[in-house]
């Protein structure tokens, strides 16, 4: 049975439509990790070649728009870490990229909500119920040290995408706390300062 | 040759003077750190034991309170690494319980000027290069890595003491990061996530 003219219309329409929301989010992800710019919704049509109409269909309002970035950004976090042969240490390197990103666009957010809360705690729930099972399993293969919940991971890599600086500066600060992951009873004495 | 006695009542009032400007500043230092409290002059005057005339002599305000407080704890810092016997990793945690203490206290400062940065920016300085020879020390002797920076490694903890959370819990990650320290080119081979 061949697809009615109609029906093939209203499939490209939905495609063209998806194509536009795609387009609009590259768009704005491009420009809100562009620290000189000042992000309106006229730079984000401009810079999506969508006309303003088409924008506003899709969102009403920078509030919208950048609630979907970043829900489309923890997505992308989760099915990361559910792919097949992900690894933790891969995983948090991708953490730490969207932490360093998101910043900047939870700083934005908040401008425009009265309380994050319910967009932030939502979502380190599902970071943290995906991320679990790469811990477990570095754990057990003794590739990571296994003092440490999922929770204390994440925060030390989020505190660390806090820290100002150029890239190599801090992905060599990354890399240290990446490396004190390791498991500290191989053979090895654990370095102790003296605790005061 | 005796003393006479005019200058002997007049180094017994200093004596007394400077016990009075300690006891102020203890308890001002307890009054902050007690995450519960209101920290007025009239509680850190009642928590000193001494008059409300005689705390006003010392410190005119607030701010000029909390001034000297950072300012002798960058004091106890510096000594600190230039003690005779120190080690990078001891004056890390000394460091560390600073920075954790340092936040109450930077962010009552803020409230009360109009820029920090006179204040934050010598500090740094003076801290930074207290700590070199230590960090040095630690590098030629192979305890530490020599890919970082004192900066990074400040940055690195000072980052740490911003996590949330109870002692245990942060003192965890911080154990982690500091075991992360350890020079990474001895024998073990350096855990790497791919680099995205």
């Amino acid at each position: 049975m061949s697809t009615p003219p109609d029906q093939i219309t209203s499939l490209a329409r939905r495609a063209d439509a998806e194509r536009n929301r795609d387009k609009i989010l590259a768009a704005a992800r491009s420009a809100f990790a562009d620290p000189g710019t000042e992000v309106s919704m006229a730079e984000i049509s401009r810079r999506a070649g969508v006309g303003m109409a088409t924008l506003y269909r899709n969102f009403p309002g920078r509030r919208e728009l950048l609630e979907a970035l970043y829900t489309d950004e923890v997505n992308a976090i989760c099915e990361a870490a559910e792919a097949p042969g992900a690894s933790l240490l891969s995983w948090l390197r991708q953490l730490f990229a969207f932490f360093a990103s998101k910043r900047h666009i939870a700083a934005e957010l908040l401008k425009h909500t009265d309380s994050g809360d319910s967009v932030f705690g939502g979502s380190r729930a599902r970071v943290t119920a995906a991320g679990q099972p790469l811990l477990a399993a570095a754990q057990q293969a003794r590739e990571v040290r296994d003092d440490l919940t999922l929770e204390q991971v994440l925060d030390l890599i989020h505190a660390i995408a806090t820290i100002r600086g150029d890239t190599s500066y801090v992905e060599a600060i990354l890399q240290a706390a990446l490396d004190g992951l390791r498991p500290s009873t191989d053979g090895k004495p654990t370095l102790e300062g003296s605790n005061p």
